[in-house]
């Protein structure tokens, strides 16, 4: 079932249209380097003390964050594709927040195929050089019955 | 493993500490609501357009919400304990974040023990009523070996 997101939301939007709009430059420019498998580039978008509530696990700070995404791209055999769908970008003054699902296409080293979407949030702060990710929160719904994992059908 | 989060966030603090303490008591009054049972109360901590990364599915709008809250609470035994732990909040002027994680205890009507930790993300949007919730998300990690939930040690 598709479900359109924030479907009543205009009435109240803020007004902080450039600022969603760097937002959503940001998260383009993040799925790009993530495509390059391009570490420096992935971790250019974090604050320092960011707080990953990740898939698989929670990562304080960005050597964690770091080391997670080190360990993943040395599993990864390029080309990686990655997809945003239904976007919603909330920004204010100093502080923002965006939801949307991601999907990742691609394929394993060991030659395992790669196609999981995933639910995110992205919670920004605003710095002096742009808007960085301080909090992020990326999941799959479970299933209570068999505390399985299943992909959210958006 | 304990890990202190946001431990070097201090340096990185908006200057917003009244909206700070605002969301903080929302999120104390939420809580008491949610063990009170208290349907409507519960409810009014959400913006009409709430998207809802919950952990066993996604609701759109507060209608969605609602119904999920009546299900689990038609389910559940009174009384509940709801425990909120390493509460970090940044507040921005119009738009702020929270995260922590939140611990479920109490028995279901068939007599099930409930013991459930999940990670826990509020977006709030300001409105002139005050601070409501218009995006959460909330999960527990998961195991790629075998797709399974895993309660976070924290």
């Amino acid at each position: 079932m598709k479900r359109k997101v924030n479907n009543d939301k205009k009435s109240y939007n803020l007004q902080h249209s450039a600022d969603e709009a760097q937002i959503r430059q940001k998260m383009e420019e993040h799925v790009k380097a993530l495509c390059k498998i391009d570490l420096k580039g992935v971790m250019s978008f974090y604050a320092p003390y960011i707080l990953s509530f990740d898939v698989e696990g929670t990562y304080v700070g960005v050597e964690e964050k770091k080391e997670a995404w080190t360990k993943i791209f040395s599993m990864i055999e390029p080309p990686l594709k990655y997809e945003i769908d239904e976007l919603s970008i909330t920004a204010g003054a100093d502080v923002a927040f965006a939801s949307c699902y991601n999907r990742l296409l691609g394929k394993l080293k060991n030659g395992q195929q790669i196609d999981s979407r995933v639910r995110y949030t992205a919670c920004f702060r605003k710095y002096e050089g742009g808007w960085l990710i301080a909090h992020e929160h990326v999941s799959m719904p479970i299933h209570f019955e068999n505390n399985k994992a299943v992909p959210d059908p958006g």
